[in-house]
């Protein structure tokens, strides 16, 4: 068993660099803050033990010897960087929980045939530089070095150089690294655990997602001498759509997702007649048909929609990951330890994306759910309990000494 | 007759001062643009033979004299300040109209038995100060000359300091100036006028006005792993609010009008679920028992959407404006002076507030539409043809004289 106290003890001061007055950290990918953060964990990675590699995209590899070092490494891991209204526990958590394994190990001088690894991915959040997941995106080749290079933050600062500045470009070809298997523990990010009031979540799968940007053009005219009748509103036609994302969502239960979190409307005056309406849809699906056919009734109901109102309406897709069923192997390892160690469990689809979804592509992976408060994260306030992190970090220990072979 | 090129070359001079690329104006109150405009519009009534007035509040009254100068003034006016992409005709022409009526007397000898006035109001817009038709306002006395004084823009400069900078704080007391009858010519900002294909609106009445800002929260929490029936989705919830200010509009043809122009979503990410919408709800009827009733049943709406989603909404009103009905002698004047010109007519009710609401207040009152294409106003391409421009200002000269008496 681990050492629930320590890992806390960790979270804890972790959570300092860049500790926000609301108690949640403030941490983005590749400032001085993360800096911090990479040479605190690499530190403490080094007193156990472990030989450090960084890759060019600047994900860090902390290795701990097997006794068949010819085997690839049974990894771990997550990010330290945050959002910028983020909490003390997403991706944190991934990587401390990694740490404290290894801890233990040496607690209990246990060598395991295959060599263990804890990984922390570059710039998981994408909230300063996109894409999204950038370190282990270029890991799996999704896209290449030079893109995330080339990403640039508000301020016109790019990657290669905040990378080089904190002295985070590492020598490793991304990629040129075996992986045995990969295990992720996260906070859940949903309440689902909690209303079941369950300790661990085994998660067979995460959401595919589809991001589109859409925008309706009206015409801008003064709210008071324009009759009803001859308004061309986009804001009203823009509202209708909205509704339909969660109509399409409520459609196809219980993984359908749909969600407008973004919209911006021009001219944005009390008295002028919307012009133009901007916003984001957000469909999910564990189903890559299912998610498909919810894409083609969006599409639809905008087709339909742009004959109703004569208005010009344009709909772009802008992300799109497909679902990621992890493997069997992995999933059933989770399963089992945490019946060997007794904790009330549940099957839990992730519905936020995960490095983990990008370590798949290469090698069998799978992940580890705790409860987290109210089910609320990328928020200050996001709280986990101590007994569930520690839940969480047993199960991680036994599944990777599964794979691993003591 | 007045002379139409004349009017046409001075409202494109004055277009002048403050011209955008798009062929726009952009002179907001009380900047050194409205300064140079206010200059200019001066020394053109001084040219005109006209003595200047300016009160506390920047309001400059421009006179030329009768024959019984015991006789309270017939005024005309508007505004010269704009919106942040304003047009050329908004408020100016009320302005030039009035002066080129001024120039047509001179021209013609003709002497009138009570004064004639020229005004124009500080601050109609309202786009740099609020509250809207801030001169007319504290003219009237719907509001003290300390709470425009203290009125602040986005940079924190405050009226009182901005006009005394602009050297437009005169001495007279506002409202210490009598008016024997108002009339002000302005184009329509709707689409009546061009859809009939008449020159000239006569104007009955202003429509009433009822502003709020309406605030729906909910619960922000990750796009992803939230189950749709778990959430609360404050812009779900908003947006049939949005959808019922239209059709409680809809349910009082022909003068209901209902719109929703400013919309803000908290946080505002494309994978969080609005935890918070904050928007606009304007409401306007001629008839003032309609307006209320509009009112109760947003008020009523809005409470059963409360019951029915548990979801915090409020609601405030922050402004109201009654429907203002013109004087009928004001309006049999210009609806004469429009039949004795020949101009085809049809009458329009405002859906715009103007400073002539205001002195409705103090003295009989009426206003004079003309067409503006594609009843586009508030919007750098707002248009006007120069042959409705000179009519509008013939039915003005006739109307005055009419007051004035000859
Ligand atoms: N974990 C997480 O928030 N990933 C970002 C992509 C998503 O919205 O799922
Ligand atoms: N004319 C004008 O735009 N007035 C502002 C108040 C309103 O929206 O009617």
């Amino acid at each position: 068993r681990i050492n629930g106290q320590r890992l806390w003890d960790s979270l804890m001061e972790l959570a300092q660099i860049g500790a926000t007055a609301k108690g949640g950290v403030k941490r983005l990918a590749l400032t001085d803050l993360d800096k911090q953060g990479r040479d605190l964990v690499v530190r403490w990675g080094r007193e156990a033990g472990m030989s450090i590699t960084v890759d060019q995209i600047g994900n860090v590899f902390m290795r701990r010897e097997g006794t068949n070092n010819a085997l690839p490494p049974v990894m771990t891991g997550s990010h330290i960087d945050t959002q910028p209204t983020g909490g003390k526990f997403d991706g944190n958590y991934g990587v401390l929980a990694g740490l404290e394994v290894v801890r233990t190990l040496n607690d209990l001088n246990i060598r395991t045939e295959a060599p263990i690894e804890v990984a922390f991915w570059t710039n998981e959040e994408g909230s300063r530089f996109v894409p999204v997941m950038m370190g282990s995106g270029v890991f799996c080749g999704a896209f290449t070095l030079e893109t995330a290079y080339a990403a640039r933050d508000t301020e016109g600062k790019s990657v290669g150089e905040e990378l080089a500045r904190i002295g985070y470009k590492g020598e490793q070809v991304p990629g040129d690294h075996p992986i045995g298997a990969y295990f992720e523990t996260h906070i859940e990010q949903g309440p689902v655990l909690e209303d079941a009031d369950k300790v661990i979540g085994v998660v067979p799968a995460v959401m595919g997602l589809s991001w589109y940007d859409c925008v309706v053009k009206g015409m801008e005219a003064h709210a008071g001498p324009t009759p009803m009748g001859l308004r061309k509103d986009a804001l009203q036609v823009a509202t209708r759509i909205m509704q339909q994302v969660v109509a399409i969502a409520d459609r196809y239960p219980p993984y359908g997702r749909g969600t407008v979190g973004m919209v911006q409307v021009f001219p944005n005056s009390r008295n002028v007649i919307p012009g133009e309406v901007k916003f984001s849809i957000d469909l999910r699906n564990v189903n890559d048909e299912l998610l498909n056919t919810m894409h083609e009734e969006m599409l639809a109901y905008i087709e339909q929609t742009r004959k109703d109102t004569g208005l010009e309406i344009s709909i772009e897709r802008v992300s799109y990951y497909p679902p990621c069923p992890f493997h069997p192997d992995c999933v059933d390892a989770v399963r089992k330890a945490t019946a060997k160690l007794g904790y009330s469990t549940m099957d839990v689809v992730s519905g936020a994306g995960h490095d983990a979804i990008y370590t798949a592509r290469l090698a069998p992976s799978g992940m580890i759910f705790v409860p987290c408060k109210d089910g609320i994260s990328h928020n200050e306030i996001e709280d986990a309990k101590a007994e569930h992190l520690e839940a969480g970090c047993n199960v991680l220990l036994h599944a990777m000494l599964e794979r691993a072979r003591v």
